[in-house]
Order: C-alpha cells, then sequence, then structure tokens
C-alpha cells in the first residue's frame, strides 16, 4: 500500500493508493483533542454512558515533517498530538496527559457506503447514522416504536437501541474500497451521519489508526482477517447434522431419541444445563458453577461416552462468572483470582437473585486456572466436544483489575480475553479445530480465537430490530472483519411479556440456519410457554427435513469452510463481495451469499408466501426449488412457501447436480 | 450591588455582593467558546434539536484591565472573548465570527438549590438535571416510563420530556440568593448535575449576563419581576367567580344558566369556538380564523351584551396563526404579513389536516394590523373581555422574517411578541388591567406584557409529569420570575388513548383553583368522552362551593393582587419566600402559599383521603376546616376528604376571620 502525506497551500492530504482520505486546512482540521467526564454505570450487561464535555479543540496548524505531522491549535503554540506514519498505521501521540478525548474526520463520498462496526443488529450499511462502540447487552426489542422495548425499558432499562451490541469493534470497511481500524480499547463511536466527512470519536487517544486498501472487496476482507486472526476450519463432525439445544435433564436423551426417529439428523447434544439449575422467579436458571452436576444428569460421562459412539457430540455451558454459593467460588476467591471493587473486595454483580465473581483474566494465574481447570479438566477432559461460552459483555467499569489497567479500557476487550482462555483450553487438548465453543461477545482480535460467533438472543418474533432479520445482519457485518463461521438460536431466544414462538417463526428460522455454517436450536429463555421443535410434528418434521438440506450441502460448505480458514472468507458474505460492479448490492441486508454460488433469502417476516429479492447483474441465477433461471440486474419475486426458502445458485456452479439435488429432500 | 473582580494567583474571581460566583484558572477556567453544527427540526410543535459539535476551547488565559477580562485559549494568543462588567451585568464580544457556542462555568456549593428555568412542569428544584430551554410543546406525558407518553411518542413523536416547556426562560435563582438571567433568545441548556458549578450553554454568544443580588428571597424576587415587567392588578371582574369554557356553540349559555341555577358562582362564559369550528377525524376543532362566526354563535354580539347585564363577560380565542381557508388569511397574505419559507413564499404549517400562515410580527404593520383590525376591532370593540391567547411556541428555526433576523433567534422570543401584540391591543382600548387574556407560551419580557399564564395543557389524570401535580410547580417556578398571576385549565385537557376524568379529578383540580388567582374551568380536547362539570350533579355541587370559597377569599386575594402590581410578588409562592431560614423548604413543589398567610397542600394522587405537609418552622399554622393547630417545623398529615383539601393559615394573619369563615361554606 501506498500511504502518501503531501503538503498543499492549506494544509495537508493523506491518500491511500490514490484515496484521499485525510484533507487537512486550518480552517477544516481533520483531528481534535479535548477532555471530558464521563459516566459510565452497569446494570445487568446495559450501560448507561454520558459524556460530559470539556474541550474540543480542533488541532488548525500542522507540519509536516518527513513521515511526521505535527499538530496544534495555533501556530506557535506547542504541539498537542504528534503523528507519526509507519507502514500502513499512523501512529498517535499526544504530550498532553490530560488529552482523554480524540476524533478525527476522515474525507468522504456523497455515496459513499460503509460496513463493520463489529457485529451489527440493525443496520449493515452504517452510513447516516452514529455507533457507540462499547461491548453490552444488545437489548430486548432494541426499536424505542415497539411495545416490547417499552416494556423492556420500563422493567428493566432493557430495550436497547439499534446500535447495542455484545461485539463492537472500530473498524469499519468503505465502498471506497479501503478500511481503517482504530487499535484502541478505549469506548469510541463511529459516526457516519455526515456527507462528507466521516467521524470517529475515541475516549482515549488511540494508539495506531491502521489504513488497508485493496483493488477488491475480497481482497480488503483477506487482509482484514489476516490482520485480526483466522479461524481454523469447521469440525469435521459438524456437517453430520444440528445440534440440538435441550435443558431438561436426562430427560433430554430421551427427547433426542425421538427427534432422531422423526428423521432428524443430528450430530450434536447441547445441554446447557449440565451445570445444574437454580431456581429463581423468573423460572429455572443455570447454576454457575462450572461442572457437572450429578443431580442434574447423574452419570453424565458415561453418557456423553454413550452418545459419542453413536457418533453424537455432547455440548455444555460456560461462562466467565461463578456464583458466590458455588464451591468454585471459594477456590476462586481463596486464590484472588477476582476482579475487585474499589474498597478491594471481590466485585460481587447481580445477576437477578443471585450473585457472582468475574474471574480476573488480566491475572495470568486466573485465567490460567480458568483455562486448565474448568475448562481443561471439567469440560475437555470430562467429554465435552463444544460449548456456548457466554457473557463477556459485563465488566464494569468502576471494578479493579491485576494488571493495573483501568477497566474501562479493559472492557471492551473483555470478550477476546474471555475468547482466549477458551481457545487455550482446547489447543492445551490438541483440539483446535475439534472443540467447537461458540460466543456472541467479541471485540478486536476475536477472530483468532473463537471458532464460532453465535448472533446472541433475539426476541421470538419476526420483529425488525430484534427478530429473525437481525442475524442476517450480524452474520454479514462481522464476518466482513474476519468472523468466517456465524449462527443463531434456531427459533430465537427472548420470550417476554406474553411473546411467544409460533410454528411458522421456528420454521422460517430453520430454513435459514440450513444454509448457515451451523445448525444449532435452543429451548429459549422460557421453554414451557413457547413451542420447541418436539412439540408440534408439522414443525418437527419441517426441522428434519432442513437438516437433511444441511447434510446434503456439506460438500460445498467443507469447501467454504477450507477458503475460510485459508484465505479469512467468511461463509455469509454480503451480494457485493462477489458483485462489486453492482451498487445495488451494496446496502442488501435481508438476503446473502451462501459462500460464491448460493444466493439465500429467508423470509423473515411472517405470513409471507413469496419473497422479493434482488439478484446481483452479470450473472445468470438458478431457482433451486424450481429450476427457473433468472439473468440477474433486477429484483424479482418467487414463491417461497413453508420449506422453500428463497435460495438460488449460480448457473455456472461447479456444485450444480449437488444444488439440483435440493429439490429430491 | 457589589461585583468585584479580582486578580488572584491563578487567575481570577468575581463575586456579587460577597457570593463567590466565578472563579477562573488557567486549569478549570469559566469561559468556553464554540462552534456547532446544529439541526432543529419542528413538528407540530415539538422539535428534534440535535447539535454536532465542532469546537469547544476552554479560556484558558485571561488578562484583567480595569473592569474587562479579556480571555484567550493560552497566553500570547489573540483574545477570542472579551468580557466588560458594566452595572449588574457582563457584557460579552467575541471578535470570532465563527463562534456560536459559549458556555459559562458559574460556581455551585454541593447544597445549593436553584430554580426557575421559565415554567417548569416537573421539577422545581433545578439541581442535578440539564434544562434546554427552548419553547416547545410540552409533550403528552412527559414520563418515558408511562404507555401514554410511549403511545404519544410513537404516534405522533408526542410524549415530551421533562424539561419540555412552553415557557422557557434562561434565568435562575440560586438558595445563595443571587440569580442570574443570560440575555439571549438563542436555544441554551442550563445544566445544574455538577456538584461543584452549573454549566449554561448558549448557541450563541449572549449579549449580557445579568446578575441580581439580594439579602432576602422576596427582594430578590422584586429585583427579576423589576426587571423583567410587572402585571396589572388582576381586574375586579374576575373576583366574583369562575369563568367557565364551554364550547357547545349557543348551547353554552343554556347550560351555563344550568350551573349557576345550581350554585355555581359565574364571574366569565368563555366559549373557544366563538370563531367556528372545523370537523376533523380527530373530533372539532377550532376555525382559525379570528372573529365571531354567525353560524356558530347567531347574534353573538347581542348576546355578550345580554351576558354583561347579567354582570357575566365574555371570553374567546386567538392564536397567532391564520388558517389557508378563511378570509382573513387573504388579507394578510395580501398584505405580506407572513412568515416565509425558504423559497419565499408563505410558510403554511401543518396544524393536522388544515395549514396556516404566521403572521409575521417581526413586521411592525403585521403586528399592528394584528393588533388593531383582529383583537382590537374584532375582539375588544365585539365585546370580548379576555381571551386564550393561545400557542406562540411553533415559529419553525428555518423561516424567513421580515426583521431579517435567523429564526433561531427569533423563536424563543416569539412568545414574547405574541403577548406584545395582545397587550397593544388591550392598551390602545384603555382596558389595560380590565381585558384578560391569559398565554401558556411564554419567555424573557412576556412578564411585561401578559397579565396572566396558564399552565397549558395537562393530561385529564393524576400522572406525575402531565398531571394536576405540574401545575403547581409551573405557577411556583414562573412565579419567581415575576410571572406573579397562574391559572390551570380545571380538571386537565388532554385525553388520549382512552384516558379520561374522573369525577374525583375534576374536584380535585377545583380545589386546587379555588385557591388559585383565577378559576377557570375547560371541556377538554374531546368534551364528548370526558366528564364535564355539569355532566355529574356531585361533581357540580362540589365546584359549586370551590367558586364560593374562591369568592370568600377574594378581599385576601385582592392584597396580593395588588401587592403583585407593587412589588412582583407572585400569588402563589414557594414555601421558603416566607421562610427562607427554613432549608426544609427549599425543595417542595407540591404544596405553596397563597400570599404569605395562607399553605395550600392539595390532594394530587388519585384515591387519597389524607395528605401530609411539611409546615415551615418558627410560625404557627391554623388548618382552615378543623380549626386545629400546629407549631410548624415538621410533617404531618391531616384529612383531605373531597371537599377539604389541606389548607392551613398563618395563626397570627390579619386575614383569621376571613379565613375561619371557610368552614362555613
Amino acid at each position: 500500500m501506498d500511504m502518501r502525506l503531501e503538503t498543499t497551500q492549506a494544509g495537508f492530504t493523506l491518500s491511500l493508493d490514490g484515496r484521499l482520505l485525510l484533507r487537512h486546512s486550518a480552517a477544516a482540521p481533520c483531528f481534535f483533542v479535548g477532555r471530558g467526564n464521563d459516566s459510565i454505570e452497569m446494570h445487568r450487561g446495559r450501560f448507561e454512558i454520558e459524556d460530559r464535555l470539556v474541550e474540543r479543540c480542533p488541532l488548525a496548524h500542522a507540519e509536516i515533517d518527513g513521515e511526521r505531522i505535527v499538530l496544534a491549535v495555533m501556530k506557535g503554540q506547542p504541539p498537542r498530538l504528534v503523528i507519526r506514519l509507519e507502514g500502513n498505521a499512523l501512529v498517535l501521540q499526544t504530550v498532553d496527559s490530560t488529552v482523554n478525548r480524540f476524533w478525527i474526520r476522515v474525507a468522504a463520498d456523497q455515496d459513499e457506503h460503509v460496513w463493520g462496526g463489529g457485529e451489527q443488529f440493525s443496520y449493515f450499511d452504517l452510513r447516516g447514522r452514529r455507533f457507540p462502540l462499547w461491548s453490552s447487552e444488545p437489548g430486548v426489542g432494541r426499536d424505542k416504536t415497539t411495545e416490547i422495548t417499552f416494556k423492556a425499558d420500563v422493567t428493566d432499562k432493557a430495550g436497547g437501541d439499534y446500535y447495542h451490541t455484545y461485539y463492537p469493534q472500530p473498524t469499519y470497511l468503505s465502498s471506497a474500497r479501503y478500511a481503517l481500524h482504530v487499535a484502541t480499547s478505549a469506548f469510541s463511536a463511529f459516526d457516519f451521519r455526515d456527507r462528507s466527512f466521516h467521524e470517529i470519536e475515541v475516549w482515549a487517544v488511540p494508539e495506531r489508526i491502521e489504513l488497508f486498501a485493496a483493488p477488491s472487496f475480497i481482497e480488503l476482507v483477506e487482509m482484514l482477517s489476516g490482520r485480526f486472526g483466522r479461524q481454523p476450519p469447521l469440525p469435521e463432525w459438524v456437517y453430520n447434522g444440528a445440534i440440538i439445544g435441550l435443558k431438561d435433564g436426562t430427560n433430554s436423551f430421551k427427547r433426542l431419541v425421538k427427534m432422531r426417529e422423526a428423521g432428524v439428523k443430528v450430530t450434536g447434544l447441547w445441554c446447557e444445563d449440565w451445570v445444574g439449575i437454580r431456581p429463581t422467579a423468573f423460572g429455572a436458571r443455570l447454576f454457575w458453577n462450572w461442572q457437572a452436576n450429578e443431580t442434574r444428569y447423574p452419570g453424565l460421562r458415561q453418557r456423553i461416552a454413550e452418545l459419542n459412539s453413536e457418533g453424537i457430540r455432547f455440548l455444555g455451558y460456560v461462562n466467565p462468572h461463578l456464583c458466590d454459593d458455588g464451591a468454585l467460588f471459594k477456590e476462586a476467591e481463596a486464590a484472588d483470582y477476582f476482579v475487585r471493587d474499589a474498597s478491594g473486595r471481590t466485585a460481587l454483580i447481580d445477576f437477578g437473585e443471585f450473585h457472582c465473581g468475574i474471574v480476573d483474566f488480566t491475572n495470568p494465574d486466573a485465567a490460567a486456572w480458568f483455562s486448565e481447570e474448568i475448562i481443561g479438566v471439567r469440560m475437555l477432559d470430562y467429554g465435552l466436544s463444544g460449548w456456548m461460552a457466554d457473557f463477556g459483555e459485563y465488566l464494569p467499569a468502576d471494578v479493579r483489575l491485576a494488571n493495573g489497567m483501568d477497566a474501562k479500557l479493559m472492557h471492551n476487550q473483555w470478550p477476546t480475553l474471555w475468547a482466549e482462555v477458551n481457545a487455550k483450553a482446547v489447543a492445551s487438548r490438541g483440539k483446535t479445530g475439534e472443540g467447537l465453543f461458540f460466543m456472541r461477545a467479541g471485540f478486536t482480535g476475536v477472530q483468532k480465537y473463537c471458532p464460532l460467533l453465535w448472533a446472541g438472543d433475539q426476541s421470538v418474533d419476526f420483529s425488525r430490530h430484534d427478530g429473525l432479520v437481525t442475524v442476517m445482519c450480524a452474520a454479514l457485518s462481522s464476518g466482513l472483519l474476519g468472523n468466517a463461521f456465524h449462527h443463531s438460536d434456531i427459533g430465537g431466544y427472548t420470550s417476554l411479556f406474553g411473546n411467544v414462538r409460533t410454528p411458522e417463526l421456528i420454521m422460517r428460522w430453520a430454513e435459514m440456519a440450513a444454509f448457515s455454517p451451523v445448525m444449532r436450536s435452543h429451548e429459549g429463555n422460557r421453554p414451557r410457554d413457547n413451542l420447541q421443535l418436539d412439540g408440534d410434528a408439522v414443525v418437527l418434521q419441517h426441522f428434519a427435513r432442513m437438516t437433511e438440506i444441511y447434510v446434503h450441502l456439506a460438500p460445498y460448505l467443507k469447501t467454504l469452510s477450507l477458503e475460510a480458514a485459508q484465505r479469512g472468507l467468511p461463509v455469509q458474505r454480503p451480494l457485493f463481495l462477489h458483485h462489486e460492479a453492482d451498487r445495488r448490492t451494496y446496502t442488501i441486508q435481508d438476503s446473502y451469499l451462501y459462500g460464491p454460488d448460493l444466493l439465500v433469502a429467508p423470509i423473515w417476516q411472517a405470513s409471507q408466501e413469496q419473497r422479493t429479492v434482488y439478484l446481483p447483474a452479470g450473472t445468470s441465477w438458478v431457482h433451486v426449488w424450481t429450476g427457473q433461471s433468472f439473468s440477474g440486474g433486477d429484483k424479482i419475486t418467487v414463491d417461497a412457501p413453508l420449506g422453500q426458502p428463497a435460495v438460488f445458485h449460480r448457473a455456472d456452479s461447479a456444485f450444480g447436480s449437488l444444488f439440483r439435488g435440493l429439490r429430491e429432500i
């Protein structure tokens, strides 16, 4: 890449392979520094973040000194920011230790599109909005105009908004075929509302701003994946069918047998409740003490061995917290492994009728203990093939950490530390690429450790900002940043305020999941109030067929998995990744390419029997269920009754006969 | 007042009669200037206001030059702000024309209280919160945790919040017995969240910041009233009873007769619909063409004369807009009297199924025309004794005005211009202190023109942020800034989403109104769906008794009215105004002094039969209904069944026998 710094009459410009990124003049400076007093308060994974800005000074005066830009408020004033060009990065340094706010304005075109920001659930194209980036619960409803959001807000400040995500990342890709990454873990906000610039705000002076440019989107994504880390290929066992989520104690085994008898292709049984349960006013929750629970699952080790002999893997659940009435809590507290509060005591976090300590992953001994003693010994050695590695967003901003860092600066990094603890455990048993854990939380670098993202807790509905459709946005946005594998809870998770699953919802969700890297079901937060896969014969039969489709596509998916491991391309891709000449594809977020050859347009609204979809120009497309051909370059509408999501394959695909085989299933 | 500017080692201090108000140092400057790009969009009197801050520079370097403070970012830099001390004011001047943001930090004590901000409906003590000051509809519900607010937000972005008010004013009083007023009509925000300073933000460099100090609250309030203008005493005719609001065409006369027969003391009949009605999907609205409507009120002039002969005044309605299908619109447009849009055409404002022009009061001819031809000829000369002078908040920020001023800077001033148009008409007929118009909108200076505030459109309920209780907060806050006379719609106004008046609500409201300067009823926005005074015999009888109480208290009220005209003391007063040594009175907003001698604590919640009230220390209080004595200095609880609001008089009052007479009514 050619990063070029040039002095102009009014200031300077910085361009990257011919793209103008910074255009500085005294009248319109690109850099600002200042100070603010923030307040960040957590309540159950949701944060009230407020800033009182004290200072924001444009750095109007720039002096170019070789590869250095020296910035001051005015000529003759001492420099407040020094920027050194180093490789593909701007390396930032401030001499003023009181500075804790930083802004940069990057030149933008009016018709430019931008994507990224981590895993975004509401808007794939970020242009026109501001995105605060802070790992948190994403909210229930996430749309201030809906009744559910209102109720969640009123009862628990839990409604959320469009930008809330478990996995923020201060990185964006531009349709100008460059990407920008801010090397910081501080709170930041990416503001794409202005027509002529993008403004990035960081609550610290970031160490570096990294720039990437490539001739094509594909190469740009490869480059980012190289930067942030690649996942191993999917485990071979995944391709055998779905992972069935049941948390019904030993009854889970019986139910699994019946589902298999009904024709469901199963590769794994996932029992969150393997650690036992805790009755609360809100229903049964898990007992957060990460080891097999003999009361709920007597003889589990033996049962796992039996399942394995039938070709079924067993998966469990873990998170970075330990409940204060569990045995592991005592062990960790005795060893001084917990995050501390301001008074120096173990910080106890309220999770709703129980309290937990947070294992301090900045303490190498604590991280190693969790990795070895919990995940290594109690999970992998016990026979688990995978698990949900839940949470990662709950580090309060005001706790004390072993490494002495400000918790505000560690908060966003916590998911990556958590992923590393899991990955190290898997690696220690030589099971990288075989043991499969999945996470919802993330941040810069999580790519290197986490083999599979999971989209978190959608509501059990078709809502625009918290339903099925948000999973696609999440897969596409995170995929561009090097997270190749993404999946979700089939049927959604959150059932509150009388909102429950319909058969249609489960079936539409399963149709989408069949065309994703991993099929996994979940009973949801209120299993008894909600329809389950095995609670309706039609739903179960539909699901069985979807698992057949998934298994049928395995040969194709394996090539995508390999491509992901080698090149960092995500399995689920925005249409523009392979059709960049067609700008009409740039804002599409409700259909995706499943590898280069399949275009998937799930039904994501209720009571729809047809689907309108844009097919990229210059390619010939075949509707998989009818064989009908389309030339691309326009919106078309196809029938999409239950069981036939709108899926198309490239007419010239090498997998043509495999795809044509779908009609026989 | 002694304003003292002193150089200190680190900077300077400014004190006022010994009160430290500014404490400047390079490390903690008091003044900031900067730039922002704002966006202010109106939808039916509600504004979406957004700022993108570009610059906020602390003016760290101060040089004192006699009575001047010269402020720069740093030593050796050109000054960005020059402040001259002049009398009781800081006169501000900036040399940089790009500056459009200004901040000042005023030293604060941790236990300081502040009041004012115009007419505030939610919080009387402003400490701990930030108050944007921009005239607007206050919202329906005004509390994001209530269903009504949610529905109003979703259907029409109309829910509002705690700080929304028709009548903002950039003035506050401090418990340190000083007041600060910002001479600006730009958007401003008073931020009282910090423990050690108050921060005021203005979207312009204000002309002046005026300071007032006095040894007592009473004197401070007198001083402010002198500054902003005093109202004439209440018209003599007001004391004869209630003003009955009916908008039922000629049926209004018949209903009035029946109410009088039931014992209601009536001094006026107020018919909003004297201009005729306009049927809309939302029900009957008024026809915004300000002249008597012969269809709805045949022979109205004669009817008014008849009423007058019976001692009943007739009141009407007017606002600054003219509907585009009315005759007066044509006249105004032909004369070029309307505010224009960006393209130079008459700006047409959507009021819901009809559109109006806004008469441009910055055009002296237009203002004079409205004053003389509409209010003078068509209202006063026609026989009206008063009217609701509605609206004043609806000047969009992007229109063009005759005086060439930016509409953003005229928006807040519009209510004052509107009041002046009304006051001039009244004065032109020699009826100042006799013709009674009442307004909800206000701003600095409205005091001089508007003889009576009205609290606007409360919801027909007991809700904390939009119900009965908010009227007290409104009366107290506006009263401290020189608005001596305040009243409200008995029973509330806004009935939406199935929220309707209960008999209890009307009765509790009437109990409060009996102890206020003016009793006036309103049918509300949906008369047919809501209980009316004459719709329930118990309610009517209760109301009749309340009018008797009001009339009984007239001798006392007259002294308050006179005191208001002479000294500027409001009729309704916060408890601390006469009990400033008792700090426990400083935050009370649900009871008030009605003049110095009565303490009124209305029931403002549903289903309450008792009222707990704090009685100021050092005074002996007598409960008016039982004669029981209390020594003050503590909270006490009294029975307060319907008809007996918790009211106390000073044991030493010269009006003791009058107050004791209340027991006989």
